[in-house]
């Protein structure tokens, strides 16, 4: 079986790690041969994964194909469909998933729980819906990596908004953060991973570490992983996905967002699940059973993100104290330069006790950081 | 950090497979450009491990060096360590350890309990020592995979023996057989794994399965760690070491034989332990601290050989059932031909109940097969 991916990043990095326990042939379609994921593949292809010809020439090669960001050429996915190339997700899926408008309209056409919005064509429009604010105003397309969202209140300058087809979500009171992966197979059959918790910096709103299992009351939990399955199963589609998931203050739980592929907030599967999100991808795509998603321990997962102030060549800081902890996992993704915010590695934690695995996260977060090199 | 591994099997694979959670970049020599570790290092080079040439040039390009198998060109990496390149193991513990007279004459040195021998210069000398029958007869150097050992009794026509140097070693009764994989990092600490117990087949003796932790009495186990222990570190070596280890009837353990490199017998350790085997070598190589050699959870190893009577392209029969147990941890080394006996894949099974753990072993042994494609 001959298999591709859509990106080489690390998500690409990390199913080429777990691709080399099955019988498979491995392809990447990416424009930086020097990424992540580009020597773990039999076959590294340089080409621009938002390329009709690109995409459709490398789709030609291969059996099966996946993706590891959504922004990638659907018209090609879309020919090769047709071709009889097996597509995970689906090109009709990821076509819904990659515009955040019809994201949001198919949520609202299957009666599945996400916040209010409306749909804004041009920047002249947002003025006649300064009553939703405080919102957020998201890129109907082409936004990705935390680019193309904005927060909207009363300050807000209507001059410097995004200018192209939009939607505007009215804030949920958001209590709490979950993201659940779910598995689909050929068969449609689903398998649900146990939803993880995340944990904010109160001041800078940004993810410190997600916790698994969430540490929030069971019912919740498996309101969020039925709603989790809900989503992904009125997309039609075989693969993996990732549902972000808010609890309201009334412990009301709502989809915030879907990503049809393997996702941040399931890496912690390597270690601390029976088969990790990237094997479930590989057993789904060469039709294997469904794996366990059963976890094997309670879990951490810190992102090591690259300084503020900091570009260039990376320098690990810390990570020996990281190494030299008893119950640490750590992943360097191996990225020729950091930047401030860049994704550059996470680190897993296993252990018992959920007190001890929160201490020790924050731990890593406050001893270990990329700069450049001086 | 540039880091080569000669060798391109399956060892090659997994530590390739770790290497990529660390900055490290990874050249692979082997002469087979199709071999399971190949597309998984940044740089294949096509070469011969036991060229002097092949390897000292391989060895230019990295700052580090391992080894995935004994029969390396040694005088190449013995200069090469004098001009710089660190080797794991080094030159001087892999000289001994790849000559098997050497090996059972340190033994002997370091006061080591390994079974007697004699040092046998070409087969007109065997006759002399026919009162240690039944014995084991051992290539000095050249016998990998099973090769170049023999079993001697009172049957034995003295013109089929191996006519070279050789060790002539007395059969030792074994009751159990033990496997213990120890780390050494470059200040010569060392981490040992717990011990793992190998079960045969009674009717084949063959390897059926191995467990890990072993179920002999804990004082044995002591035992058979802190003789493994002692073992590596006579050699003083940073590395990773197997140690195989017999318990005879009256409870004595004896070392077998060392391996200078990660090995078979520690293949569970990617799932059941904090720091797999092949983590511990990149901590070892890259300067990081030891890892942690607890077990998450008791496990059971089964390899998958290739089945009597098939030669070609493989197909593994029965993998369905093995992927659909709830705990099984399927690895398929991705090589191009199966043969009777060759090691194609393993299977790790993590459970606490030891006895579920036995029989799930016995069936995937019983419903598994790697046949040739007809």
């Amino acid at each position: 079986m001959k298999a591709g991916i859509l990106g080489g990043g690390q998500l690409g990095r990390m199913l080429l790690q777990a691709a080399a326990n099955y019988d498979v042939e491995t392809y990447v379609l990416e424009s930086d041969q020097h990424c992540p994921a580009a020597h773990l593949a039999h076959h590294f292809i340089k080409g621009n994964i938002t390329d009709f010809n690109d995409v459709y020439a490398f789709g030609k090669r291969v059996d099966v194909l996946t993706i590891e960001i959504e922004n990638v050429n659907i018209e090609a996915l879309e020919q090769l469909e047709k071709e009889g190339v097996k597509i995970f997700p689906r090109p009709a899926a990821l076509r819904i998933i990659k515009n955040k408008i019809y994201q949001k309209q198919f949520y609202q056409q299957h009666a599945i729980r996400t916040s209010e919005f409306v749909v804004i064509d041009s920047k002249e429009k947002i003025s006649a819906f300064c009553e939703m604010f405080p919102a957020v105003l998201k890129l109907g397309e082409g936004g990705y990596d935390g680019r193309g969202v904005m927060m909207l209140d009363e300050k807000t300058n209507p001059a410097d908004v995004f200018d192209a087809p939009c939607v505007l979500e009215k804030k949920v009171a958001i209590k709490h953060e979950l993201a659940c992966i779910v598995a689909v197979d050929e068969a449609m059959k689903t398998a649900a991973y146990p939803p993880v918790e995340m944990y904010f910096d109160p001041q800078l709103n940004l993810l410190d570490f997600q916790l698994c299992p969430s540490q929030l009351p069971d019912v919740i939990q498996a309101q969020a992983a039925a709603l989790a399955v809900k989503t992904v199963a009125a997309f039609k589609s075989p693969g993996i996905f990732a549902v972000e998931l808010f609890v309201d203050k009334d412990d009301n739980v709502w989809v915030n967002e879907t990503a049809p592929r393997v996702h941040n907030s399931g890496h912690h599967t390597i270690e601390a699940s029976y088969c990790s999100q990237f094997d479930m991808l590989w057993r789904i795509m060469l039709k294997l059973p469904l794996g366990n998603t059963d976890s094997i321990m309670p879990s951490a997962l810190v992102n090591l993100t690259g300084s503020a102030g900091n570009a260039g060549i990376p320098v690990y800081e810390g990570l020996e104290k990281t190494f030299a902890m008893h119950n640490s996992f750590v992943h360097i993704y191996g990225k020729k330069q950091t930047k401030p915010g860049r994704k550059m590695g996470h680190i897993t934690l296993l252990g018992n006790d959920i007190k001890a695995l929160i201490k020790d996260a924050k731990n890593i977060k406050d001893s270990l950081n990329v700069v450049s090199k001086k």
